[in-house]
């Protein structure tokens, strides 16, 4: 649910969106190609019921007329609400109080509930307020593909409305993708004097109107309760009763009750999630903010998906891509691991579609969708969508990280076994033995999609190397997994041998790895002659241009070092490092987050600081112009990343965890909790120690800097310097870190006025 | 103009193309990028001035109704004239004998003419003869993209009829294009009896009635003129006025002026062109039919496009690409060198959209477009478009080949010297020196499709090298055409450095050149696997598994090793074309004439008639399904290539002609005849010997086999035996050679019942 105003009105965009409630869109193409997909889905703006209209006397409540003396709002953290305070005067003359608290219920899924207070500040004051239930609502300019657009823009078919005095209820269906939706809601109202109240309902919208008087001191409460519900399978009848259902549940807990549950909810999740970084004042508040709605999108996602946009905004069409599994999951399975779980449970919900896709793509195993909702392949663009396999090994990783962080053997059975394989299956058939006994993957796109459709991509032959290594071992200890898997002792002794034999290229002339094969054979990017206007540079330049020279969107050799750091020295870290940070332009959100866990652990403190703000504030400043579209939440996710990964030097190291932590100076202490194997481990890092504490749970192994440990219940290590030999490295032009943003944007000052 | 039946029906597919008539359509994309074009050129269909439909007595005459006694269609490729002759008895009882014969003019460019005759067998009929202009007439089934069906589906918009008792006009303009386009038709009558004449016109037909009777022993001649005119800049009454001229023109003719004309044209032709085939019939016949139409596509082109298929069938939207230039310029260099002359100005005049391509491509020089019309970029799917660079060598090296063949200076001042400048100074800049030194280009597709976007395709950066080279040295003789361009020594110098560097990637393991860096190493193609209905497999396997793996669609490295023969040892054409006959599969109809060149010239004499039978009879014998589109132009034209190039063994060496001629034991023997600077040379091959012979103009120096000679009469020589020390190959299992169709194949006889 955005953050529209209670009255609707003004707004950048409206928005309330169910988790993969979607239409279907053609996908066209000027010329056509075996594979490509012919329909795609798009998140919609499902039934709107924020909207609360206000009636002063005659003047409608709207902030762009008459005088706002006072105008707050907070996102509370802590409570999960967002609180609005306001004192306006109508451009009649009477001046209210208004103050809405809304909250979406972290505990009961269906319900959103506001609590709406108002009260005249000096004259009495005539008051209607209605409060809707919108479907179909007008929204901006939706491009210029008629077709689209055409669908798009009336996305549901009324059903059915009802409106009583106890309830109103709307009913719609998707028209192409046949999803059924219900939304509903009552109210509760507290005024002094005599009040009015009429209800009505027709096909796209529910209405409650509330007519009363208040004088100066007098106060008006209304609470609205509102429940939705969706099925593509439920009738409409069951529906309807299950809306209702909602509705009597969340007015049996009340107001107070709703607010009471959010709050103890969200303590418990601090109490295993909190990061605490004392120095840096914005980036303590990004981190929260990020982890705030890294819960929302995945707290009660419940197994269905976690797009790379949450369900803040229809960017990148509601779809989900790898960096859910990548970027996003690691935060929850340290924090919220049951989330993490049902993530990967709902990626196991689309295994019969990415066994189908492979197969139709003349492959084993399973290839899953570059970007979807529900599960259905939804690129238009093969080069970086189908050919961008690594996908599948990153989820793979994913699997893998869980199982490490929970030893969760009834999932290995049930979920991560079948993950496993199947994606170990896709590598063993996409990738072939060459004339001296390698195994090479050819022909795919890795992380940075500046390079498309290339030989031994590194990040992907590295990730298959993990992910066949891995489902190996893992049917080793579920011999009967593997017999339902019908995975022969042959089979998985194929898999070590294509992760054995696993070519990795590297330039010695450079002495740095190559992206994949040839990459440092091509022409450099002109930084120089490239201006700042000119990024990002898709938008500039023909993808033959970028995809033959050498220039990275985001990191992708250098996440490969992030996530398989034992096949690079640290010598080797070092110098690649420095090699790819002179040419990536971080035209993706995705890259400053990795940059930053490579800067740490290479010992470019300050530099990883830089990029730790940048992925930080990606959203709460607005960097790339789009946070309308929807938050970017892999980046959020990031500044999780870059604080654990980064100045904590998390790691998987042999079935345990690993750090290194060491923070810069210009930080005085960074302290982090993670859930592991049934224990809440507290980890508090300053320049010179760091101290590891048990808080709950079992003992549990640890390293500190290739030390090796059990902690018990409190642990304190010094922190052994480290410097890099090679100078910090520079970025292209014009491209180094947002860095520490010391003032409001200028923007910013522009829009306030 | 289709060969469709005069009264219209039953047809394939109705089509009256004029060269360079076309709409416009939006190419849409599913996820769109920078240079992507957005909309592209389709040629239409436009008026049809074929249609004489005859009632006879009450009954249509329809070769599907009533009793058809005899019916045979001649296409005679001397005089340039398509015959009908049938004898019908309709269904009410009488019976006709009807001679059509239809002329499109190569004298008179808007020309076309009718003489149509009738006479009854046995008993007085009452014959209604209709003679028609028709535009905007119904077109079968034309894809599912409502808009694209929806522009052409009735692509005209009607300016204004005339009808009167001199003749009958419709003029017409395109919706999108905005061209404009006049036909007018009149008609000379001997009858014998009693007539009346009728004439009417609409918006989108012109109608000509004629009601008369014969007896058995009369008879009936209607002559009917036809002529066109279209222009993007004349207004319409200025076109009405030009069809109305070229009409008055034709009449002066009369029918069997224009007979006269169009014989004594194509005798001239025939004279310097003609190809003869001791020993294979069909492909004696199949090569006259590819002069012919290579002729018709070509002839009167004058400075508008020669389409892939001519003016033959709306197939690729009546886009040319570059086998224009690489394949059916060859034959038409060397028999009529004013049209290549022409279809090359072609090219220069779209040099400024080229430039302007260039440009918005980041590129220096001119960037020609894949596929095109006007001049502009069609192409829907860039890797098989704007990454296929090497049409511009293409381009190149058609100039260079015509220049060498005629030593035209004007032509190389005006034209060339531009076309070469602009083309190698695109190679210059897309290409660049690594770090060794060598110059790569990266990111380009070869002729290959099923390779794409690669580093250093041999094909590429060896007729790159050429480019470089002949623009070099054209400067060198043109000083102030290379002040005009701007050329400085030092832009010179910087070609032939390129050139000299250029890296050409040879795998030493296997002694052969990989097609691309890395080809050798990927996987091979799964032949055995790969069921015969799979192809053309780009339909049933997506493009990542294609480019992924050693499987070719058409001569690529082969092509290179015939265009650019002394890049390579005998030795190494040898073990290059076994390796990749292993691999092609020829679905691409370009391929058949190149592996049937290098054949003969490594001495698989046999297989290269084989090949040389399948590019004959591509359309002859319908071999890919898809004739009804439109002819094969560039197949047709490798029935000389492959005859000439690959048994003749022509190619230019240090600016003279060479020739390796050798035929297989399965010929008698093969005469040619080439225009070459001002000559006319005529070569007769047999098992034991050629003759070069100078029909007339100055001497020439040719080679024979490598010997130098000077050709003043008459020149006979042995032919060298030579034998390859391989095997003769084997192709992919189910791709051998069409060869040999000595029988009629089954469908035909299917279609016949």
């Amino acid at each position: 649910m955005r953050g529209n105003l209670d009255e609707g009105e003004p707004h950048g965009l409206p928005g309330t969106y169910l988790n993969s409630v979607y239409e279907l869109r053609p996908l066209p193409y000027a010329e056509a190609g075996y594979g490509y997909p012919e329909t795609g889905e798009t998140l919609i703006n499902i039934t709107n019921s924020k909207i609360i209209r206000l009636l002063v006397d005659d003047e409608p409540l709207d902030v762009r007329f008459g005088r706002l003396d006072s105008h707050e709002r907070v996102l509370d953290l802590r409570a999960g609400t967002l609180t609005r305070t306001m004192t306006w005067c109508s451009p009649a003359g009477p001046s209210i109080r208004m103050a809405s608290t809304r909250l979406v219920s972290l505990t009961q899924r269906s319900i959103m509930a506001i609590c709406y207070q108002l009260e005249p500040i000096d004259s009495e004051v005539q008051l209607v307020i209605q409060s809707e239930l919108v479907a179909n609502e007008p929204l901006p300019f939706l491009g210029t593909d008629p077709r689209t657009a055409a669908i798009l823009e009336s996305p549901l078919r009324a059903l059915e409305n009802l409106a009583n005095s106890d309830r109103i209820v709307l009913v719609h269906e998707t028209k192409g993708s046949g999803l059924r939706l219900a939304a509903a809601m009552s109210h509760e109202v507290e005024t002094p004097g005599k009040k009015t109240v009429d209800v009505e309902a027709q096909d796209d919208i529910g209405r409650y109107t509330l007519a009363t008087r208040l004088k100066p001191g007098e106060r008006l409460q209304l609470v609205k309760y509102v429940a939705y519900g969706w099925s593509s399978h439920r009738s409409r009848p069951a529906l309807h009763d299950q809306v209702a259902a909602a509705l009597a549940g969340a007015e049996l807990n009340g107001w107070d009750g709703l607010v009471a549950e959010q709050r103890a909810y969200l303590d418990e999740f601090w109490r295993g999630a909190d990061v605490e970084v004392d120095g840096d004042p914005e980036v303590q508040q990004a981190v929260r903010f990020a982890l705030f709605h890294i819960l929302q999108a995945g707290a009660r996602a419940e197994r269905r998906v976690i797009p790379a946009k949450g369900l803040t905004g229809p960017g990148y069409d509601g779809h989900t891509f790898w960096d859910s599994e990548t970027f996003v999951l690691p935060p929850l399975t340290y924090s919220v691991p049951d989330a993490a779980a049902d993530a990967l449970r709902w990626r196991y919900s689309t295994l019969p579609q990415a066994l189908e896709r492979a197969k139709y793509l003349g492959l084993k195993g399973a290839a899953f969708p570059w970007r979807t909702i529900s599960g259905g392949e939804c690129s238009g663009y093969w080069p970086a969508g189908t050919a961008a396999f690594h996908i599948n090994a990153d989820i793979a990783d994913a699997v893998h990280r869980y199982l490490d962080a929970t030893g969760d053997m009834e999932f290995a059975r049930e979920v991560g076994v079948d993950l496993l394989v199947h994606t170990a299956r896709l590598w063993r058939g996409l990738g072939h033995h060459d004339l001296d006994g390698m195994f090479r993957i050819h022909g795919v796109t890795g992380p940075d999609e500046y390079t498309a459709v290339v030989d031994n991509n590194v990040y992907t032959n590295l990730m298959a190397q993990k992910n066949l290594r891995a489902a190996a071992q893992l049917v080793l200890s579920l011999p009967d997994e593997a017999d339902r898997l019908e995975v022969s002792p042959e089979e998985a002794a194929s898999w070590r041998d294509a992760a054995d034999k696993m070519h990795i290229p590297f330039d010695e002339r450079l002495g740095v790895h190559p992206q994949n094969d040839g990459f440092t054979d091509g022409a450099p990017w002109d930084f120089r002659r490239t201006p700042g206007e000119h990024y990002p540079l898709l938008l500039h330049y023909p993808y033959f241009d970028l995809y033959r020279k050498q220039v990275v969107k985001q990191a992708d050799l250098v996440l490969a070092m992030h996530l398989c750091g034992e096949a690079f020295t640290a010598e080797e870290k070092e110098r690649n490092f420095c090699y790819y940070e002179a040419m990536t332009v971080r035209d993706s959100s995705l890259s400053a987050q990795t940059q930053a866990v490579m800067a740490a652990e290479v010992g470019y403190l300050d530099l990883a600081h830089e990029y730790l703000t940048e992925t930080s504030l990606m959203d709460l400043r607005d960097l790339e112009h789009n946070t309308r579209d929807g938050l970017h939440l892999a980046s959020l996710a990031g500044a999780w990343n870059a604080l654990v990964a980064g100045f904590g030097g998390l790691r998987r190291r042999g079935g345990r965890l690993s750090f290194t932590p060491q923070i810069p100076e210009t930080l005085v202490r960074l302290e982090f909790r993670l859930r592991y194997r049934g224990s809440l481990i507290k980890v508090t890092v300053t320049s010179q120690e760091a101290v590891y504490e048990l808080v709950e749970g079992p003992p549990q192994k640890i390293f500190h800097h290739g030390e090796d440990h059990v902690l018990r219940d409190t642990l304190t290590r010094p922190i052994p310097k480290r410097t890099p030999t090679l100078p910090r490295p520079d970025q292209p032009a014009g491209r180094n870190p947002l860095g520490r943003l010391l003032q409001v944007p200028e923007r910013y000052r522009t829009q306030s006025r």
